[in-house]
């Protein structure tokens, strides 16, 4: 690790004196051997002039390379400062489905004007592209594909294929279609490489060709690409027309994405904030804005719920006065252990239901209620071991006992069944927060422990 | 969705009509048409005895496939039921890398079973496959790649790659290695396409090839292929010589596992609870298991912190017996409000250290604090409304207001500084588990509010 941060700050330094020196076609030579994203990376630490001096020299490719890759901040920063010519050509590098992306990212007033730059053709299909529901297949997709009719033989497609790959994104999969443009099968650069001449795209394609529809959530495209191990994806409407292609690279993006926005909810934040928390160049203001709108709400919630607590305690509160008072001290241990184990069942509940979308079955919850017996006649062992230890009095050592039992019997099953009972209701599993759990069972928590007190003793 | 549940529940009928009628030859044909993971399902779902009658019938090359993409239980139970030979014959079709992946998941009876079916040569490779350590790189690559020595001409390098493709699990790049089988250069075979007949790999190849380590964490794999948009990434030892390598498909497997694994962990639950839970056939024994070994330990902490909780509670027991008693009833708010802040604070910052490897940077705890004052000041507001509203006496409205602001702050600081503390120190940052963050704010809480109380009323 250190020592691929020391070759890139060596590298940084070695472009920064080539700059300073004006060196700059000797500079544009040497990135050549550089990936793009290694470049990406010193132009983030470069000052404003060299960025953009930097950008203006690098090979039209390259720079399409980086806007595909580099976040809407940066895209709009240089191309507001780069010669509106220039602009234009590297655009026409661009991948349109990566431009399309950023655009989506930007506001009304600096899309139109990325749209304005851009040749009559890629605008349309950039406002076709643009018009997808967001988290759609068909927001996600890429234009770069290849296609070969059904009818071309081996020679000819290879033929084609020479022709188009300069300008595909991914020449991983060929698509076959027929003359309506409809998706019929798919073949791959190995299965061209090592078929005869003569035979046609027909005879070798594979017919039964897996797909997304174009405006269906983009984790249809995840779950295929993974399951069947996929390089690319290609996306069709409802006609069976071939629209574009998801990539891996996608993939991957949406997974990393969707990854730790999954860990950002549960613990009561956003995606939002998750997006500002990545983004590089977001400010210290626009980050404690983001935590904020994540999180605060979550916060209110556990507070005025929190007053319910309150109140239950409060009408309990002859407890004090009776020579048992002491059982008032394991209040926040009775609320605190039936909060976790919800917080335990119902993590792993949402991310059953969300990720794997796996059907929580009769079995998923018999092993929650099962496990959640063995872990609750565990912690009433160790209690008492401790309780009596202490030198506890038997019938508060039983009414501890007998509390984390059903707290903890009550923690699983609800974490379980919460998150069950929404996604039933169609509603996002997701919003399903550990504040959420942990404060909703302290409210049953404070109620079981005190009705327990009182069945015992009477209050 | 559920069209694509009726076309395989349409699929399995007719397999099951098929098997019945004991129409073999008929149904081998039908299922080239299928993808090894739709056959994969049926085989799930058939019983015991045509389970191993339709695996005994597919092709080769799709009985490896399925063995390479298959669970352990589902492995062993085919191969102890077909013949030797043929599982012989179906092992020399699979990928030594996936097949080693599954090795892996046995206990050493089974291992030694299968690795007495297996050719010597593969024997050789899979032990020392099976020689990396868990989760490094070394553990989860393959062996199949295509290379080709420095000094081949693009000719002789499509000869010799037509020649060897059949066996090669990827031949998305052609890796360059010297005489020493040292990587040297890459290439795509797209690269190959478009170059002239003369050339050499030198002269095509690109020089700056990304590698990871054999021995290292896979977590670096994983970060180079998603930030390289590669398809493949190659592995080497100490020396430079060429390994293996891990493809993007063993990536999106990575990155699926550790998804849900960070979400498991934080939860307080573990790894291998996840491991059981996504094994679609783990029995309900195991499953209970699994999850008891994975919370059991997180609760048992949280109950002994509670004892801490409860000690400190029974120290200021004064409390209750002054006017100011109704004190008592916010514990559980006060408590639970701390909690919440700190669980959303430690969850964003292990994310950011675990996922993203960025530097938790000042900027990071600057916007903790700042995002902290602010949510804890909109509760202190809303808190001092809803109990003057109920008619709460001033001083403990002042109380209380303190206590929150003071909770809120103190729970951002320990839940951003605790996993950046952990981290410091190399161990593994997910050790702070929502349960354990959870019930040391609980002891904090107590502390700070019986303190605040004491300074004003004195106790």
């Amino acid at each position: 690790m250190d020592k691929k941060q020391d070759s890139s700050r060596e590298l940084f330094n070695e472009v920064k004196e080539m700059m300073d020196a004006n060196k700059l076609i000797d500079l544009r030579e040497m990135l050549e051997e550089y990936h793009t994203m290694d470049i990406y990376d010193i132009l983030l630490e470069l000052g404003n002039n060299d960025q953009v001096k930097l950008f203006e020299i690098l090979p039209l490719d390259t720079a399409a390379d980086i806007l595909e890759e580099c976040e809407a901040d940066f895209f709009i920063k240089i191309v507001s400062q780069i010669d509106k010519e220039h602009a234009k050509r590297v655009f026409d590098e661009m991948s349109l489905g990566d431009l399309s992306d950023i655009l989506r990212e930007m506001d009304d007033d600096e899309r139109e004007k990325i749209l304005d730059i851009v040749s009559k053709a890629d605008e349309l299909e950039l406002r076709e592209l643009l018009a997808y529901v967001d988290e759609t297949s068909g927001s996600t997709m890429k234009k770069g594909y290849i296609t070969v009719n059904k009818n071309l033989n081996v020679s000819q497609a290879i033929r084609h294929i020479r022709s188009e790959s300069v300008e595909a994104d991914s020449i991983y999969y060929i698509y076959v279609v027929d003359n309506e443009q409809k998706l019929v099968g798919v073949l791959s650069l190995r299965d061209l490489f090592i078929s005869k001449d003569s035979s046609t795209m027909e005879d070798i394609m594979v017919e039964n060709v897996k797909s997304v529809k174009d405006n269906e959530d983009r984790e249809e495209a995840v779950k295929m690409v993974s399951k069947y191990n996929l390089v690319a994806i290609p996306v069709v409407d409802e006609e069976g027309v071939l629209k574009g292609i998801i990539t891996v690279d996608d993939i991957l993006d949406v997974m990393e994405e969707e990854a730790s926005e999954d860990m950002y909810k549960f613990a009561g934040s956003s995606e939002h904030e998750r997006d500002v928390a990545e983004n590089e160049n977001s400010t210290l203001f626009e980050q404690v804005i983001s935590c904020v709108r994540g999180r605060l709400g979550w916060l209110v919630v556990t507070l005025l719920l929190s007053f319910v607590t309150a109140y239950i305690f409060m009408k309990f509160q002859g407890l004090m006065s009776t020579k048992m008072y002491e059982l008032i001290f394991f209040v926040p241990m009775i609320l605190t252990i039936g909060g976790n184990v919800a917080t335990q069942s119902s993590a792993v509940t949402v991310i059953n239901l969300i990720d794997n979308d796996k059907k929580v079955d009769f079995q998923t919850i018999a092993k929650e209620l099962v496990s959640a017996t063995i872990n609750g006649l565990v912690l009433v062992a160790i209690a008492s071991i401790v309780l009596l230890l202490l030198g506890g009095v038997k019938m508060s050592i039983l009414i501890i006992a007998v509390s984390i039992l059903i707290n903890v019997l009550l923690g699983a099953a609800f974490g379980t069944l919460m998150p069950i009972v929404i996604n039933k209701l169609e509603a996002d599993p997701s919003v399903v927060t550990s504040p959420v759990i942990t404060v909703i069972m302290d409210v049953i928590g404070v109620l079981v422990y005190f009705l327990i007190i009182s069945a015992f003793i009477g209050l």
